[in-house]
């Protein structure tokens, strides 16, 4: 990991979103030493329901740990979005598991909530914060379709994903 | 980690809705060395389906790890009761899942399961048994309206949620 | 972890359906001192949504690793499949969860994805595909009626389990 944000390129199917831009920036947070402990992401996610590949970015910071064999462990520090890994060959899964996530958690449905975004809480929750990837050969070890998926259930907005490798 | 077990201060959300304690108890099995491994919390759930908050007794077991850079494993060794990472500030939050999940998974729904609870468990499926955080800087790293909660589908019932820290 | 595939007997529930055999083969990629980094079940599942009870062969994975005390990450690398813990007596646990979760995401409901199983995609993410147990005096350390499994959505296949102990 090196000291300034490193802007990382997006993937295919971010760009087809059009998406903007990631930015990577390294923790700088606390003492030097601890710079490198983790590194965040930011994702601009394009709409109001949407899954963002972000499993290129993860690589590239797996790649600038140095760390060949470990975890690669993926956070998001949201309450509205969440993660999954699922297919990314065939972009209406991704769509498929949207509308199909909003029959079971229609937007509307009598919610106290007064923000009004109740849905996209309880959509996190089901796909959960925290996940955690194989690391062998310096390289995300993912199935021959997956993908590692930011799921966007309250957008558009500018989000966050934290990647920590440990070696182990 | 000390020798005995630790009383932890009640969350206010906790307080709240009338938990009357919370207990840490350090791991006592295998050899000396090994008891500082991980800990449980003791959780006595309120009520049939509730959300206990349980950030700042996993905090409590941060600090006393002592480990500055890591993972904070969190695990519910339950399967009537999940654990989930959601917003800690508007408690409608929190029932708005529950009456979600309820409408769902229905507690009555032509189930096979004889105790009658089979919707906590699919419930406990949908959020999962383990969670993992990351640690940075002595102190647990979640998003701002981020809280780690017990999620109890058959209550009320004193739970356990273990709590590993690994440096990394 | 030995330098052949290991052949592991099957856990009872695993027989009762007719599994004919689970094989773990250490990893076999990479230089020599990579191969014991982490080891994959062959998993064949009976039957077109079923959950496996992998518990026993992954404690045989702890117990080769020689690793006492860490965490045992476990990893599906499919789309269509997930794991889940849950309850390992009562088998109706598992014919229920199956049955509701295909209530809430019923086969056929207008996908898109031309092979026609988005709804096992959309399972699959709700149940997840990382899980974290806690390795405690060389066993896994689960609840007392808890087991690992794998969730199939759309089998019957030959499914991977990917386990790997990290010490700490």
């Amino acid at each position: 990991m090196g000291q300034g944000p490193h802007w990382i390129g997006l993937t295919r199917a971010a760009a087809e979103r059009g998406v903007p831009g990631v930015l990577s920036v390294p923790l700088a947070i606390g003492k030097p030493e601890e710079r490198r402990m983790f590194e965040q992401l930011g994702i601009p996610t394009p709409s109001h329901a949407c899954m963002v590949d972000i499993t290129a970015q993860v690589q590239q910071i797996v790649a600038r740990s140095g760390i060949k064999e470990g975890i690669c462990h993926v956070f998001v520090p949201h309450t509205t979005a969440g993660l999954t890994i699922n297919e990314n060959a065939d972009p209406t899964v991704q769509s498929d598991i949207l509308r199909e996530l909003d029959k079971i958690v229609p937007w509307r449905d009598g919610y106290d909530h007064a923000e009004g975004n109740a849905a996209a809480h309880i959509k996190a929750s089901m796909m959960g914060a925290s996940h955690a990837v194989l690391v062998v050969g310096g390289r995300l070890r993912l199935g021959t379709w997956q993908g590692i998926y930011l799921t966007e259930f309250d957008g558009p907005r500018s989000r966050q994903v934290w990647v920590k490798v440990v070696a182990g």
